[in-house]
């Protein structure tokens, strides 16, 4: 969509996305009438529609297009066993040091120099470095204590893994099947930022993709491409794009390959997305801590192996930033009607990413408009989110839209009334066109749906 | 849907269902392998899209068809000062009392006979009550303790409340006007049961409706019909379905109104939804808690407000189970093209509620069925969920997406590589028709999509 070029990242483009963010109700801080609540996050009106149209994306391609993927919605509190097994109780940490002098506590492999405090600035006052679990821990049931306690989840990964066995008795799906999920994930990370991008509460898409040992590097291969190209299909731009394979010493012990979908932030590039060749770790390990065989029975080979897996793992929340990153353009134009030169902001979303697909505006107040207004309105909502906004004048109306990302404006004006026609403008080209309001269904569908 | 007089509650349901979404992966044990982690569940492949149909009908209905109400999905990790304000910090408790000879633990209020213990069968042995906190607790940041504390919200609705300003000056809206969340919550409830009906986390559908201080009581009756029709609209039988006017006495100090959606679930009627009128009690609370105006005013009248609120909060898991356990049947059937008598179980469910809309069936696994099969599969995937199965001898296929509720299924057979059509099964008669695959999905869109 967004066709200049755009090969090295625009550091002022944060700050025009956070304040348009929170201008046009897509990201209020959390609990902001109460000065807030530090890096978390609240979906506005626009946000939530965003937000959902992302998530919808990947899962209609994940689940819905496809035959050899089944969804899943496994629960945020899980008990010990489960992190126990995956690991993430021992390894799943940061290490931090306290400074004895001003008390503040720091990342340790995030300090720029591991002798000075960047607070007080002495020299050598940190204490040794130990080890902070990145879960969350609360307890359930009426007693606080051992055996009571459980974690939120820090990835949504696992539910996959422990449930294999279930979906796979229950499903008729065999390798190779995916299992895929969206939902929540909470990580207590001492060094939240840059945004919604890295929060302790965030929202993951994640699919788990069960394949024959032999056929993993194919699989990997596979959905690095797939993955690739979906966030194309949803006009994210080339030169703001890449994919980047992880060098030997930054992959885990047990993948033999993991490739970043990255995107270009205002702070350079960053993940959105990893994919990863997890081999048999996972499965292995859930079967070795619970006693299951985690395995699968190939009647026609007459052979039991136990899956690899291949996980395609991306950040709802960020991916939706990025896109709305991605989308942000400034441009002069005329203003509609007035021949003056204005300058406007403009989201050039895909319809599909769009939060609003179609806004109806009725010209004026006027209460003669008001009737065909809400007919139009009422034949656009069975099918898609629309705005419906009758307040300022037509060209503020059109820069507001714009702001939103809204594909197509539809006004109806006082010749509706004698042509029962309205005008649909285009969000891009600002081009208008006459469409009879019989027509104005299967006029919208092709350029609101079409792939 | 479901047509049979059922004016008492069936107790032998309960187990059925709770089998039947074992068995067919709509809802599976939290962590199964490590024995199960205590009225936790996770929705397996048939689960995760019933309940998003459930949350999308809502939020369709809520959202998208109306122009008065805008979404939001807050944060839910939240400071104490939210549920100080709120008023659930203190009093969001259940009385427990510990048995002083065996140990345990109990809430009060649910004892048959509050001097005796049930586990042990000692008198007068039980401590004072003291009021236990619903909501987890737990820590952000790297220090455990003062100042650290952070919950996981017992509810959506408050995320709502504390966004009032937010919305109102981002979204152009003025009341009456709503403002609709769907998302989890957590209670550390003591006692937790009934399958998904009572669980310690759980997915609302809130929905906070803010309207001129004299118009509450008549959005109050609009809502509790609104939302009664709901349920209905989307095969919910009358005789299962209810509304009960909550007693003076089990009104909040604050509502001047609350009505049940109550369903008659195998244990009896219990609740679906509370419609509340919740006067100005929680926007006043906020504002004196945060020291912001949590008004509106009025320029037409030159008239400053605080809006009173209406609520319809919904539980998506439990409305989720209640279509389910409302969509079960058994009856005596023949088997399809043979001549014989059996039994099935279907699943009624309204086509916006079926987790899959159509089954994709060659006859056989012959491999030139494949093609074509695959062809009908490919044309009805961008418009709906489908399931796709080659197992089995095609009478045990149309007993496996009878009981997953499927109303349509597409058989492919040897002719179709002559004729270029189809086979279409109605779930409910198991009438079939034959379908040219060109008109499939023009022959399908009314019997799946119409309202």
């Amino acid at each position: 969509m967004n066709s200049e070029p755009a090969a090295s990242a625009d550091p002022g483009l944060f700050d025009k996305v956070v304040n348009l963010c929170k201008r046009r109700g897509f990201v209020y801080p959390s609990a902001e009438i109460y000065g807030g609540f530090r890096s978390t996050y609240d979906y506005g009106p626009l946000g939530v529609l965003l937000l959902r149209n992302v998530k919808d994306a990947w899962w209609r391609s994940m689940v819905q297009l496809r035959h050899d993927v089944v969804g899943l919605d496994a629960a945020i509190l899980s008990p010990p066993a489960v992190w126990e097994a995956s690991g993430h109780l021992k390894n799943f940490t940061d290490p931090l040091v306290d400074c004895r002098n001003c008390r503040e506590r720091f990342r340790l492999d995030k300090l720029d120099d591991p002798h000075t405090c960047p607070n007080c600035g002495k020299h050598d006052t940190f204490t040794e470095a130990r080890q902070f679990n990145l879960m969350f821990k609360t307890y359930a049931g009426p007693v606080e204590g051992k055996g009571a306690e459980v974690y939120l989840r820090p990835e949504t990964a696992q539910g996959m893994f422990i449930n294999f066995k279930n979906v796979l008795e229950t499903s008729r799906k065999r390798p190779p099947f995916g299992i895929a999920q969206v939902g929540k994930s909470f990580r207590n990370e001492i060094t939240p930022g840059n945004f919604v991008f890295r929060t302790r509460e965030f929202e993951q898409m994640e699919m788990e993709y069960f394949v024959p040992p032999d056929e993993a590097e194919k699989w990997y291969q596979y959905w690095c491409q797939e993955r690739l190209d979906w966030y194309r299909s949803l006009g994210m731009p080339d030169d703001r794009l890449r994919l980047r394979p992880h060098d030997a010493d930054e992959l885990s012990h047990y993948s033999s390959g993991t490739s970043d979908v990255e995107f270009l932030f205002p702070w350079g590039w960053d993940e959105l997305e990893g994919i990863a060749n997890r081999g048999d770790y996972d499965l292995t390990a859930h079967a070795k801590a619970s006693g299951e065989r985690l395995e699968y029975f190939d009647q026609a080979a007459n052979e039991r192996y136990v899956p690899h897996v291949i996980e395609p793992a991306a950040g709802a929340t960020r991916t939706a930033m990025a896109f709305l990153m991605a989308a942000y353009d400034e441009e002069e134009v005329e203003r509609e009607g007035t021949g003056k030169g204005e300058s406007r902001v403009v989201l050039r979303f895909h319809p599909r990413i769009a939060p609003y697909k179609v806004a109806v505006l009725p010209l004026s107040k006027k209460v003669e408009l008001q009737a065909p207004a809400r007919e139009v309105l009422s034949l656009v909502q069975p099918h898609w989110m629309a705005d419906y906004d009758e307040t300022q004048a037509i060209g503020r109306r059109y820069r507001r839209q714009d702001e939103l990302g809204t594909p197509l404006c539809v006004t109806v004006d006082f010749d509706t009334l004698d042509d029962r026609a309205v005008t649909v403008r285009d969000r891009d080209s600002m081009a208008q066109e006459r469409v009879p309001i019989d027509g104005l269904v299967d006029y919208l569908r092709p350029r609101l749906d079409g792939e």
